[in-house]
C-alpha cells in the first residue's frame, strides 16, 4: 500500500504520522513544495516580537525525524502540478533539481492548505510590504526590522498592519512590544469579525490605550513608493500613513487548483468537498485542512474554517482511514477561536449575531460581566461573556468572551456544550470545578446561562446594550457613586436597595428598562417591577459596562 | 404565599433570592441558626493564611441587604427544632432572646447543610483543637495563631492538620505560607481520595518538598493534653506529634435530623431524598445543598455530594419552583472538584478507578502528560491528565488532572462532555480554542481522548503505570540522556528514532511493553512492533513520568 501526502503544514504531517501508526508497513511519502516539512505557523507573530526567542522553536519537525521515527519519506521542494487519477500517480517539479517527477499512490491525501490574499496594492511587490504566512515571510520581515538607519537607530519605526483579524492583532501586539509605532488598517468597521461589534470595541479601545492608531472601515487605494520600497499607505479618504513596514493579513483563500484540475468537487464556499472521513468524491483521495469544507456545527452545512485545530483532527482521520480503511468520523466544527491582544483575551465559538442576522436565523443574546474566580479571593479578573441562543428551544448558537484570565476556559466549556447541541438550560446545570482560586460556585458560564433562561422565560426579557432608550422609562439602579462616575442621562435614579421602598414613584403603565453596571442588579429590579404590575419591563443586557464601551 | 427558608449557607440564600425574583409579592422569610446570613465558607482557609486579607470579604451578604434589596426577612440565631407538617408551621428557639418562636409557611425550603465530623479524640474539647467550618471556628483558630509565647515569638510553631481532603490541603498550604511547621495526618493511605492514588502521590511529593510532614494511613488514638490544651497527637503506631494547634477536617455529615423528625425520606447514602425539582416527598417542602442526595451523572443513582456548586444550583431551582410552581430541572452532578496546593492544581470529575473497582464497574484508563499550551511558546506548564472510560462504548466515566496552569480548564471541558454522557470519541472531536498562549492544536483533552481511542481500538492497548514489568520484554524508547537520568532496569534500550532500524533485535514472540517519558513515543513504538508481527504489545500509560512518581 502506497500512501502519498501532498503538503506538510498542519493536517498533512498529522495524516502521515497517523497513517504510519495504524499501518506499520505501508509505503508513506510526503511531498512538500516549500522548504520545510512543517512549521508552527501560529507562532510566527511571536517570533517577530521576540516572545518566542528562537527561530528553531518554530520548526516543529524535520524530514530526518520523519524518516527515522516513522519511516515516512519527506521530499521538500517537490511541487505537485497534476494528479492523474486514472493512472493513480501525481506529477510535478522538484524545485531543487529543476527536474520533473512522478510518484504513484494507492491513497492520496491532499493538504495543500490556503494562501494569503494579496490586495491590489501589493503589486508590484515592495520589499517592505509582506504577508506573514511562511517562515520565509517572517525572515524577510525580521530582516527589515533589523535594518539600521544611517544614525544607527532602528529603521522600522512605523509599521502599518493591514487586516484586524486574529493574526493581524497578534502582529500588532508584537510590533508594539518591540517599540514600533503601529497603525492598523481594516476594511470592516471593526476588528475581529467573528465577534459582534460591541465586543470588538472592547479590544479596539484597549489597543488605542496601547498607542495603536486604527483606521477601521478604511480601504487602501495604493502605496507611496520609493523604488522597491513603500514609504506610505494611501487610504480612500485621502489619508496617507507614512510607514517603514507593511504587514498584510487580508484573509486567506484555499489552495484548491490542483484538486479542481483533477476534477474533484469544490463546494459552494470554495473548499474541496469531503465526507465525514475526509474523503473527496474520489474514494482514493482524501483532503484535509484549510483547503476543505467542514460541517459547521451550528449551520449543519459545509463551510471553510481555516484553523489549525480542525486541520490537525482532519489529518488524523484521513491518515487512519487511508491507511487502515476505517476511522472515527470527523466531528462538527464551530470555528472556536482565540487571540491574546496585550492584556486581554478575545475568544468565540459558533456564530455571532451579525452572521445569524445575515442568514435570518432567529436568535437572542445576553451579556454578563463576571470575575474569573470568586470575588472574595484576591486577583479576580473581569470578563464580558456573551451567549447567543435560539429563542425557540434555547439551543446555544454561539458565545463570545473578552477579558482577562479564564476567558479561554469559558469559551471551551461552551464549545463543548455546543458539540453536543446543548441548550442554555443544560449550560446552567454543568457541574464545573469550583474553588476560590479558579472560579465561583456560580461560574460565569452559569451566570450567562441563567441570564439567557431569564430572558427566554420572560423573567423578564432583555434589550441589547446599544438599545435606543429615548422613549422608555429608564430606571438606573446603580449606587449614587456609580451614577456619578458614569452618568446615564434621562434615567430615573433609584439604587437597587431602595427600589422596594420607592418603586411607587415610577409609572407602571410606561414601558420600562432597568439598568445597572453589569445587568445583574437590573435583573432583580426588573423582576420586582414586573411582579408589581409594570406591563413591559426589560433589562439592559451587559449594563453600563457594555453601554459605556460602545458609546464612547 | 409564604415561603420559608431554613438555613442560609450556599443553597438557602440562593433559593430565597431566586424565589423573590420569580415572585415579587410572596412573603419570604429565612431563618438561620448561626450568627450570619451566609458567608464564603470556601474562603475560610485563605483568611487563615492571609491570602484573603480582610475578614469582611468573607461576609458575602447581610440581613440588611436581603431586606432592602429583596424584601426577604432574615432572622439569625433562629434555630428550628420542629417542622409541623400538618399545621404548616415550624417551631424553634431564638437564641438571642431565648424565646421560642413559630413561623407558618406555604412552601418550606430546607438548607440545613452539613456539619463536620468530630473524631473521638476531640472529646473532651481542647481550645486549640478545632474544626474549620464556620467563621466562629476560623476566629478561634486565628486567635490561637495570634497568641505570643513569653519570648514574644508566635506561639503556634507546629500544627497538625487532620484529614487530607480538599479543605485539609488548603489549610496545610495556608499554614505553611505563614511559617508554621505542618504535619498532616490522614487515615487513608493517600490524600485527596477522589483522585486515584498515583495522582494523589504527585501532590504528596510536592507537599513533602514544601516541608510538610505526612502520616498517611495513620489513625489518631488520642491527644496529649495539658489542661484544656492539646500538646500532642498520638498515633496508633505510638508516634506522638508535638503540636501547638490541631485543625480537624475529617469529613462532614448531612444535617438531616430536622427533616427526619418530620418524617421526610432519608436515602441510602444518608441525605434527604428529593426529586428533580428538589422537592422532598412532601410537595410543600424542598431541600437543597449538603443535606440532600443528588442524582450522580455517572452512576445514575442518588448520592450525597457536599459541594458549593450543586448547592447553589439546587437553591435556584428550589426557589423558583417553590415560588412560581415550575422551574428547570436539576441536572446530574459529577462531583467535579478542584484544589490548589502550593504551585499545583489537582482536579477531578466523575469517578476514579478505585470507586469503579469497588462497584465492579468495567473501566479502562489512560494517562497523558502535556503542556498547558503550545510547547514552542514560552512558559508552558506541564500537567498529567487521566481519562477513565467504559471499554464497552467509550463513555467517559471520570477524569483527573494534576499540574500547573490549565488543569481547571481541561477538567471543566471533560465535565461538560460528561454532562452530555459523552464518549472519548466525541472528546477527540471537540472544537476547542487554540492560539499559542492558550493551548495546542491538539489540546491535552484531545491527546487524552486519542490515547483512550488507541487503547479501545487496540492500536494498541495500555498497561497502568504501576504494572509489574518483570515478565515482559520491555522496550525503553527514550533518549540515552533520559535513560541515564531516570533508569529503567531490565529494559531493552532502543531510542524511538532507531527503532525502525533496530526492532529486529527484539523477540516478536515475547509479550512486549513499550515505555517512554509520557507514553507518546512509546505509542509510536508499540504501533510499529504490533504492525511488524509482535503478538502482544502494550504501552505503559503515563510513561516514566508517572512511574517514577509512584515508585519513589
Amino acid at each position: 500500500m502506497r500512501i502519498l501526502v501532498i503538503g506538510g503544514v498542519a493536517g498533512g504531517a498529522s495524516a502521515a504520522a497517523r497513517a504510519r501508526r495504524v499501518n506499520a508497513t505501508a509505503e508513506i511519502t510526503m511531498l512538500e513544495k516549500g522548504p520545510y516539512v512543517s512549521f508552527a505557523n501560529c507562532g510566527l507573530p511571536y517570533h517577530l516580537g521576540g516572545e518566542i526567542a528562537k527561530r528553531s522553536s518554530l520548526l516543529v519537525t524535520t524530514a530526518e525525524l520523519f524518516w527515522n521515527r516513522f519511516r515516512i519519506a519527506v521530499k521538500v521542494g517537490y511541487e505537485v502540478t497534476e494528479i492523474d487519477r486514472a493512472g493513480s500517480v501525481v506529477r510535478g517539479i522538484d524545485h531543487t533539481s529543476g527536474k520533473t517527477f512522478e510518484v504513484p499512490y494507492d491513497r492520496l491525501i491532499l493538504s495543500t492548505g490556503s494562501e494569503p490574499i494579496s490586495p491590489a496594492f501589493m503589486s508590484p511587490a515592495c520589499v517592505n510590504v509582506r504577508h506573514l504566512w511562511t517562515l520565509t515571510d517572517m525572515d524577510a520581515i525580521l530582516a527589515e526590522m533589523q535594518e539600521k538607519s544611517s544614525d544607527g537607530s532602528t529603521a522600522v519605526r512605523n509599521a502599518v498592519v493591514v487586516g484586524g483579524g486574529f493574526v493581524g492583532l497578534e502582529v500588532v501586539e508584537q510590533l508594539v512590544h518591540v517599540g514600533i509605532k503601529v497603525t492598523l488598517v481594516e476594511r470592516n468597521p471593526q476588528v475581529l469579525k467573528p465577534l459582534d461589534w460591541h465586543f470588538a470595541r472592547i479590544i479596539e479601545k484597549d489597543m488605542a490605550a496601547h498607542g495603536v492608531e486604527m483606521h477601521l472601515g478604511a480601504d487602501i487605494v495604493g502605496l507611496k513608493r520609493d523604488g522597491d520600497r513603500a514609504t506610505g499607505v494611501e487610504l480612500a479618504d485621502g489619508t496617507v500613513l507614512d510607514t517603514d513596514l507593511v504587514i498584510v493579513g487580508a484573509g486567506v483563500r484555499p489552495r484548491t487548483s490542483l484538486a479542481a484540475k483533477a476534477g474533484l468537487s469544490i463546494g459552494k464556499t470554495g473548499g474541496v468537498v469531503v465526507d465525514q472521513y475526509t474523503r473527496t468524491d474520489d474514494p482514493n483521495i482524501y483532503a484535509v485542512g484549510d483547503m476543505i469544507e467542514y460541517m459547521h456545527g451550528v449551520l449543519n452545512e459545509p463551510m471553510r474554517i481555516p484553523l489549525a485545530g480542525p486541520a490537525n483532527r482532519a489529518g488524523r482521520i484521513a491518515g487512519a482511514h487511508a491507511a487502515a480503511g476505517h476511522s472515527e468520523p470527523m466531528g462538527p466544527v464551530l470555528g472556536t477561536s482565540i487571540v491574546r491582544v496585550f492584556g486581554l483575551t478575545a475568544a468565540c465559538t459558533g456564530l455571532n449575531e451579525a452572521t445569524l442576522d445575515a442568514r435570518s436565523i432567529q436568535h437572542h443574546s445576553v451579556i454578563i460581566q463576571a470575575g474569573h474566580h470568586a470575588g472574595y479571593f484576591p486577583g479576580a479578573q473581569s470578563m464580558q461573556l456573551k451567549l447567543v441562543y435560539s429563542p425557540i428551544d434555547g439551543k446555544i448558537l454561539g458565545a463570545q468572551g473578552v477579558g482577562g484570565d479564564g476567558v479561554d476556559k469559558r469559551i471551551d466549556v461552551i464549545a463543548t456544550a455546543m458539540h453536543f447541541a446543548g441548550t442554555v438550560y443544560q449550560l446552567a446545570q454543568l457541574d464545573l470545578a469550583y474553588a476560590p482560586p479558579y472560579g465561583s460556585a456560580k461560574d460565569p458560564v452559569h451566570m450567562a446561562a441563567f441570564a439567557a433562561i431569564n430572558d427566554l422565560d420572560e423573567y423578564p426579557t432583555v434589550v441589547p446594550p446599544d438599545y435606543d432608550l429615548a422613549e422608555y422609562q429608564v430606571v438606573d439602579v446603580r449606587s449614587a457613586k456609580e451614577q456619578a462616575a458614569l452618568p446615564l442621562v434621562g434615567a430615573v435614579a433609584i439604587g437597587i436597595d431602595e427600589l422596594a421602598e420607592r418603586w411607587t414613584e415610577l409609572d407602571p403603565s410606561r414601558s420600562t428598562i432597568t439598568v445597572c453596571h453589569s445587568g445583574k442588579r437590573a435583573h432583580v429590579a426588573a423582576c420586582w417591577l414586573k411582579g408589581h404590575g409594570f406591563e413591559t419591563v426589560r433589562n439592559l443586557t451587559g449594563g453600563m459596562a457594555m453601554r459605556s464601551v460602545i458609546q464612547s
